[in-house]
C-alpha cells in the first residue's frame, strides 16, 4: 500500500507541475510559503511583533477572469496574495505578487475593528488562566482540579466604546472536564479572564459569583463512553458505485452531468463556488449561473444579558475564520463511501503553511428520491410510467467554530437548481446555573434548563451568503413577482376572487431588501436583456427554506453590527470591495463597513452586474434532546431555473443505469 | 421461479389465516368481498342503480383500540365496514358487520355535496362525446382527428346553486394526441360537454371559440421518444444492504430502529399512519407520538377567471380520491433497490375489490447526511471525532390525480423526528391559446405562456394533513411560544434588545388558528401532564416548511368550500367524525361541513385529545422548465421532539455498519 501511494503522489506533483493554474484556484502550499517568505523578508518588517491573520488569494477582476475565459490558452493573469497581518501592533493589508515576489501594496488599517483571530494566539490566551493566582484561588475554592480545566477565547462584541480606547481583547472562559470530554456543558460560570491579544497578558479578572459546574454524568457523547441499554443497531446500508463517479476533480474544476464549477477553500469563507455553469443540450453551450457564492458571514448572538454573556454575539467568520476552523472529514461517517476527498491550505500565525485534509467531501447523492414522474392511465389500451430518479452531486464542508458544528452543502441538481444547506449539529452553549428542576426559577434565565443546574441560551443563527448570479450573462435585474390577491369585478365571472402576479422589477438597492413571509412572491434573478422563444425572461429564483430574521433592535449595538440580517434578501450591484457581509476588519467593528451600510447609498441595480445577499436564520430555543449534543438540525435554500430553458432541462435525461448486486463479498467495518 | 413464488404464496396465506388481525388493519380482499356481497344482497338494495363510492374500514372508536393496545391478547374489536354508496340515485352511508354480515347502519344523506366520482363512470362520461354528434362536429371543424381525441371528466365546484338544482355534473373536457402521449399538453380549448353522472347522459355542450391546438413536438416524455442530442448519462449508483432491511413489516405493522407504526391503505387518504411510537431508552417504553396521520383533504384552485377554468378548483382527496389514484410504484426508480413493496385494496364501482400493486414502498434511506457530529481541538492531546450517519425510514406512496403526480413520504428518524414531504411532479394542466409570443399577449391571461400556444395557468396546492397527536398520552395542550423583541430597560445590561419567550397555551380553537410566518414563534403539542426531569412539558415541536396559505377572499365559493386552507394551522379536540378538512361529501360541497365551520365553535382544546391540521401549501406560478413534465417540487413540515426525551435521544445510537465490497459481479439493468 505505502508504495503504490508514493507512486500516486509522485503522478500528482507530476500532474501539478505540468498543469495549468486557473486564476481562481486557492493559495497552493509553495504559494503560501512563498507569501511568507515575501512578508517576512521586507525589510520594514522586523521579524518579532509579525502575525498573518489572513492569507488568500487577491483575485484577479472580473474583467479579467472574463478575459481569460473567453481565451484560457492565453497567460494566466498575474497571481497575487492578499494578507491581512498584524505588524507591530497595526492591521496592515497588503498585495503581493507573486511573479515578482514583490509587495505591491501595504496599508495600515486605521478603522474600527480587527482581523480575524489566530488559532495560535487563542490557544496562548487559553492558557495565561493556568499561570494566573487569582485564577488558580478561584479555581481552588470551588474544589476544582487545575489539570481537568480547559479555557477558550471568546470575542468581546462592541458595547459603544470609543475607536481610539479598544484594545484588541478577548474574554477567555473556562470549562471543566473531568469525566468528560464535553467541556461545553460543564462551564464554570462567572469567571471571566480578560485577555490582551497584542500583549498577551491578562488585564482583567472578575470572579463573580459561586454557580455550581454541571456535572459530567451523560454528557460524555463518545462511543466508546456509552454504557449498555443501547438502542437498536441498524444493518449495514451503503452507496455503491461499481464503475465509479461521473464526475471529475481536474484541479479544482468540478465536472458533473451538466454542470461545472470551481470549487476554492478560503480560510474565511470556506469553500467557495465559482463560474458554476450549466450545459444546455438544445443550445449546445455551457450557460452561466453562479459567478461566486460563498458564506460571508455568520453571524451568532446570544441572548443573555448576564455579565459573562451579553457580549456573546459573534461573527463566526470574521471573528474565528469559518475555513479555518474546518475540520477533516471522516470518510463513511461525514461523507458517504462514494465521495472523493479534497484537501485545503491555510496560514499559520507565523505565516507557515497549514493543510486540513480532507476539508471538502464531493460525492454523487441517490437518495431515493424521483426527478421527475407520470403515469398515465387516460389513453385506453396504453399504460404508460416514466420515472427519472434524482442523483445529484453534493459538495460539503463541515466547520467546527469551537462548540458548534456546521455542516454546509453546496447541491447540484441535473434540472439546473443549485440546493445550499447547512446543518447544526455539535454543542450548545450553555450557562452553569443554581437551579436542577424548572419550578426552582424565579426570574427570567434566558434559556432552557436542559439538566440539573444546565441552561441552554437561546440564540439565533444567522448564514448570510454572498451569490454572485450572473444568470447567461453579466447584467442582470431583480425582479418580485408579487401574488396578488384580485377581487372580481361586474359579471366576468362565478369566481369572487383569485390572484394574479405583479412583477416589480427593483431600480435600486431599497427595492430589494426583503423578509422572506412578509408576503407571498416569488424571488427571481433575471436576464433582463434575454429571453426565451416565446418571450419570458430568463431567469433563475430564489427558493428561500424556513428562515428567519433578526429581532434586535436597530440601535443594539450587536445589532449596529450585523444590520444585515434584518432582511433575508438584499441585493447590491457587484463591488469587488464587498465581499464580507459584517465588513472586512469584524471583531470589535462597530458597524461603519457593512451589507447595511453600503446598501445606504440605494445605488442602482436593475440590468447590471448584481450581488444576491441571502441570509438563512435560525431561532433556537434549545431543548433537551439538544443535550448534550444535537442532532442535526437543517435548513437551506435553492436557486432553481425559471425560464431559463426553453423546457424541462432533464427532459431527455436517461435513467442511470440501475445496478444490483448478486454476487458479493464484502468487508464489514465495526 | 414460478414454483418458489407459489411456495411463498401458499405460506402467506397460512400466515393470513393465523394471524390475528390488528383492528386498523384495512379491509382485506375477500372482507371487500363480503362486503359487496352483504350489501348487494340486501333486499332494499336493488341491484340497478347501485354504484359503490367507497368502501373502507370503519375504524373502532379510539377507547376501544386503546383498550385492545392494552391487552392485545383479548378478542379483537368487531369488524365493521364503513361504504358509501349511490342507490337510485340517493347517496347512502352505510355500515355492515362483518362478522354478522349485517347492515348496522343505513342512512340517506341529504345534505349538500356528493361522495367520490369513481373510476368507472368518470371513464363511462370521459367516452360520451365521442357518440355525440355535435361534439363530433366540432371535433370535425377543428380539423382533428376523432380517434387522436381522448377525455377526461372535471368536477364542476359550487357557485352559490341552490342545493336543490344541483344535479352530479361534472364537465368533460378533451385532449389531443396525434403524436404525444402528453395530452394535457394539447388540449382542445372552450368546447365543453356537460354530463349527468346519474343519467349517464350529456346535458350540456358548449362550442365556444375556435382556439389552436397546441402542437406536440416536444410534449412527449417517454425516453423512447426522445432523439439525440442527449444530455451526459450518469453511472451507475445504487444503495445496498447485503444483510437485507432493519425493519420488519408484520401484518400491517412496520417496525424499524426505535420507531413502530400500522400503515394502512384507504382508498380517499391513500397512506394512514397509526399508533406510531418510539421506544425509549432509557425508560424502557414505547412512548405514543402520533395516534393516527394522514392527507385529509388536497385543494387545487386554478386562477383562471375564463369560462372554461373558472370552476377548476379541484378537492384530490374528496372528489377523486387521493388512495384510489394511487399508482403503481416501479422498482429502483419510484424507490430504490433496497426498497420493500405493498399492496392495497380499493372497490370497484360494483363493488368488485381491486388491487394496486407495489402502492407503498418502504425503504431505509441513506442520503450522506449526518445525524451528529462534533470535532474537539480544544482538549490539549486529544483530537476528538464523533460522528454518526443519518439513516431513516421512508414510507411512500405516489398519487396521480389526473395530470399530477404527487409523491407523499413518511420518514422516520431515529432522533424521533417524522419528516413528512410530498414531491409535484407530472402534468400542468394548461390552456390552449392564439398566442405564440408575450409580446402578443393584451390582456391578462392568467399563466404563463410556456410553448405556442400553451398558457400554464396559475395555481395554488394545499395538502392539509390530519394530525392527531398523542404526545406520551392522550390530553395534550397546543403552546405557541412566541419569540418577543425585548427592549432592556435601565443599565441591566450594555445590550438594548434581545428576545425571549413567551408560552401561550391554546384554550379554545380560535387561539390556535395560524398563517405560518406571521409572526416567529414555535409551534409545540405538549402533554401538559407529564414532565421531564427537570421540569420541561414533554412535547413535539411542529416545524413548517415553505408553505401558502389561500389567497382567495372568505366569500368567493371556492374559498367557502375550502376555508380550512386559510390557516396552516388549525387544532381541533378528537371527534371520530372529523376526518376529513373539506367534509365527506366534497364533490359540489357548500361549505357547511368542513374543518373551518366545526372550528368555529371555538372548543376547549387545552389538555384534550386534540388534533393538529396542518396544510402545506405552494402557489405555482409555471415556468417553462414545468414544460413538458415538471421536474419534482418538494416541501415538507417536521415533527421533532421538544422536551419529549430527557437528553439526545440517538446519543447512544451505534453506526451502522460500514459496508465495502471488495469483490462483487454485477447485474445492469438498462
Amino acid at each position: 500500500m505505502a508504495s503504490s501511494f508514493k507512486t500516486l503522489f509522485f503522478f500528482s506533483l507530476l500532474l501539478i507541475s505540468t498543469h495549468q493554474y486557473h486564476p481562481l484556484d486557492p493559495l497552493t502550499h509553495s504559494e503560501l510559503n512563498q507569501v511568507q517568505a515575501i512578508i517576512k523578508g521586507s525589510s520594514r518588517n522586523p521579524h518579532h511583533n509579525l502575525t498573518f491573520q489572513y492569507v488568500g488569494l487577491d483575485e484577479p477582476d472580473k474583467k479579467v477572469i472574463q478575459s481569460w475565459l473567453s481565451n484560457p490558452t492565453a497567460e494566466n493573469p498575474p497571481r497575487r496574495a492578499f494578507i491581512i497581518a498584524r505588524i507591530n501592533h497595526k492591521t496592515h493589508e497588503l498585495i503581493v505578487d507573486l511573479s515578482t515576489s514583490v509587495t505591491i501594496s501595504d496599508k495600515v488599517y486605521e478603522g474600527a475593528g480587527y482581523p480575524m483571530l489566530t488559532f495560535e494566539e487563542q490557544t496562548a490566551a487559553g492558557k495565561l488562566p493556568f499561570t494566573y493566582p487569582p485564577f488558580i484561588a478561584s479555581i481552588s475554592k470551588r474544589g476544582l482540579k487545575l489539570e481537568e480545566v480547559v479555557c477558550g477565547s471568546f470575542t468581546v462584541g462592541w458595547y459603544g466604546e470609543k475607536k481610539e480606547r479598544a484594545k484588541r481583547i478577548v474574554r477567555v472562559m473556562c470549562y471543566y472536564l473531568d469525566g468528560t470530554v464535553n467541556l461545553y456543558m460543564r462551564p464554570i460560570e462567572a469567571v471571566t479572564v480578560t485577555v490582551d491579544l497584542d500583549e498577551m497578558k491578562i488585564t482583567g479578572f472578575v470572579d463573580r459569583l459561586m454557580v455550581p459546574v454541571p456535572k459530567a454524568e451523560g454528557t460524555d457523547y463518545r462511543g466508546s463512553q456509552q454504557r449498555p441499554p443501547f438502542g437498536p443497531r441498524l444493518k449495514g446500508i451503503t452507496v455503491s458505485q461499481p464503475d465509479g463517479p461521473s464526475f471529475t476533480v481536474d484541479g479544482h474544476t468540478v465536472r458533473w452531468a451538466n454542470w461545472r464549477f470551481h470549487l476554492a477553500f478560503d480560510m474565511r469563507a470556506g469553500p467557495i463556488i465559482s463560474l458554476a455553469s450549466i450545459y444546455d443540450v438544445d443550445k449546445d453551450e455551457n450557460r452561466s449561473v453562479l459567478y461566486k457564492g460563498f458564506v460571508s458571514e455568520l453571524f451568532v448572538p446570544y441572548m443573555d444579558l448576564t455579565e459573562e454573556w451579553y457580549y456573546r454575539t459573534f461573527f463566526d467568520a470574521g471573528e474565528f475564520g469559518f475555513g479555518l476552523c474546518a475540520v477533516p472529514l471522516e470518510p463513511l461517517r461525514d461523507c458517504p463511501e462514494n465521495a472523493v476527498f479534497l484537501d485545503g491550505y491555510f496560514t499559520g500565525q507565523d505565516g507557515t503553511p497549514g493543510m486540513i485534509s480532507n476539508v471538502f467531501c464531493v460525492f454523487e447523492r441517490y437518495a431515493g428520491d424521483v426527478m421527475w414522474r407520470h403515469t398515465e392511465v387516460e389513453i385506453p389500451g396504453k399504460m404508460i410510467r416514466e420515472v427519472r430518479p434524482e442523483v445529484s452531486l453534493v459538495v460539503r464542508m463541515v466547520s467546527t467554530v469551537g462548540n458548534y458544528d456546521y455542516i454546509v452543502d453546496w447541491e447540484f441538481k441535473q434540472a439546473g437548481s443549485i440546493k445550499v444547506t447547512v446543518g447544526l449539529s455539535g454543542l450548545l452553549e450553555v450557562r452553569g446555573s443554581v437551579y436542577t428542576h424548572t419550578d426552582q426559577i424565579q426570574e427570567e434565565e434566558y434559556g432552557t434548563l436542559l439538566a440539573e443546574n444546565t441552561l441552554g441560551t437561546y440564540h439565533d443563527h444567522f448564514l448570510t451568503y454572498h451569490l454572485d448570479l450572473d444568470v447567461d450573462g453579466e447584467a442582470n435585474s431583480f425582479v418580485k413577482t408579487n401574488l396578488q390577491s384580485t377581487r372580481v369585478t361586474g359579471n366576468k365571472s362565478p369566481r369572487k376572487a383569485y390572484w394574479t402576479v405583479a412583477s416589480e422589477t427593483a431600480r435600486t438597492e431599497a427595492d430589494a431588501r426583503i423578509q422572506i413571509g412578509s408576503k407571498p412572491a416569488e424571488l427571481i434573478v433575471v436576464n433582463p436583456n434575454k429571453k426565451t422563444r416565446v418571450g419570458n425572461h430568463i431567469g433563475y429564483r430564489l427558493m428561500p427554506g424556513p428562515t428567519a430574521s433578526s429581532l434586535l433592535s436597530d440601535d443594539d449595538y450587536a445589532q449596529i453590527r450585523g444590520a444585515f440580517t434584518k432582511y433575508n434578501v438584499w441585493v447590491t450591484p457587484y463591488n469587488k470591495s464587498e465581499k464580507w457581509a459584517g465588513g472586512v476588519f469584524v471583531d470589535q467593528s462597530q458597524g461603519d463597513d457593512n451589507l447595511a451600510v453600503w446598501s445606504q447609498r440605494n445605488r442602482a441595480i436593475e440590468n447590471k452586474d448584481i450581488v444576491l445577499w441571502y441570509t438563512l436564520g435560525f431561532h433556537h430555543v434549545p431543548c433537551q434532546e439538544d443535550f448534550p449534543i444535537m442532532p442535526t438540525l437543517s435548513s437551506g435554500f435553492e436557486l432553481r431555473p425559471a425560464n431559463f430553458f426553453e423546457h424541462n432541462p432533464v427532459l431527455k435525461v436517461k435513467p442511470p443505469e440501475s445496478v444490483q448486486w448478486p454476487n458479493c463479498s464484502r468487508v464489514t467495518q465495526p
